[in-house]
């Protein structure tokens, strides 16, 4: 049976939380978006798929890519900014950047084309619902157990105590941030990622070399 | 015989590296400082080993650290700004500072004590000097292939594709500025001291459970 804890894919909040006025995912292995299976194959940053005539995101998006038609993570900041979507929020820092481009680089070029950014959008805003959700006093700052549960929520199956280190590492003066909530979300999935990518047997447990572990979290 | 890979420990630079004025340390397995075995055992944030009088670095550390004795992230970025030890350079960024704690963090508190303080203080000296030594222009920026032979002259042995990873992480248009040379050789020994410390055998190789996997890296 492959294993169940690696969490729901990207934002799937699709199974109501208890005690929770929204929707977060129980474990759906294979959910989310499709990855290669290992290693970073060719992957072309447009497709066929778009002539985005009318996208707003497409707008914001275009502005900043330039001639290569792909932005790394200073122009995915601008870009992220200009399109809103942090709301009442602050803006999200270059280093949550740096790993949302980390999690979907699946050419490891450090950039991130359109589609890639129109799936990042997705995904984050299901967390900004969740997140909005979470903070009943609208104060852009949720508490430790609350990210504790929203992270089991999402039906990753972690000890205490790894929960506890990882609710820590995410905190300032107590309280954990929309930027670092996403970071936190962003991270999870991109290690969760790279490990499954790994877990050829879905077992959870993976042999690593140190280079290939240094390749996956270094960059991550 | 020990995997050779892992680099020098903290700082450790002592044999020249060629093409450049100043030391950088061949692969020396099990230098640095002590590291627990596995997990976080009790580790007292002070010992008899210190009274601290006179020391310049104390007065900055007490001013900040208040009644426990230790410091969270926040804090430790208001002693080494206060310290002055980034010179000519920027402040260290509160992502870089959560790291440096995460580097040290054997207590998992996910604080620092005065002891880790200087502790720091002297890996963070050697690394400033190293990237002096590598910013001939002294523009507060080096160029990618220097981080990357400065990583590879460190003693850790990673293949061409995973240092072009990690140099490409840590750059800004094409560039890596000081803090982000020091993020990357934080997180660097601090994975490396977490995957070794499960590598029993020494043999570069670590079967990981997921849980165990994500409770280092999430929090490095």
């Amino acid at each position: 049976m492959a294993y169940p804890g690696y969490g729901g894919g990207f934002g799937n909040f699709s199974n109501p939380m208890p005690g929770m006025h929204m929707h977060v995912g129980q474990p759906v292995p294979g959910a989310g978006p499709a990855v290669p299976p290992s290693g970073c194959p060719a992957y072309p940053p447009y497709s066929d798929s778009y002539p985005p005539a009318g996208d707003p995101m497409w707008t914001y998006f275009t502005a900043v890519a330039g001639q290569d038609g792909e932005v790394d993570a200073e122009e995915l900041q601008k870009c992220l900014t200009q399109s809103g979507i942090s709301g009442t929020y602050s803006p999200f820092s270059l280093e949550t950047c740096r790993i949302m481009i980390a999690m979907l680089d699946r050419d490891c070029t450090g950039k991130m084309g359109f589609n890639e950014f129109k799936e990042l959008l997705a995904v984050i805003n299901a967390w900004k619902q969740n997140f909005i959700n979470i903070d009943h006093d609208r104060s852009g700052t949720v508490e430790h157990h609350e990210l504790n549960q929203a992270i089991a929520a999402m039906g990753y199956r972690l000890s205490p105590q790894t929960l506890t280190a990882i609710v820590k590492r995410y905190s300032k003066n107590g309280r954990i941030f929309f930027d670092d909530y996403v970071a936190c979300c962003v991270k999870l999935r991109a290690l969760t990622d790279f490990f499954r990518r790994r877990d050829h047997l879905q077992q959870g447990m993976v042999n690593f070399s140190y280079d290939d572990f240094l390749q996956g979290t270094m960059t991550i």
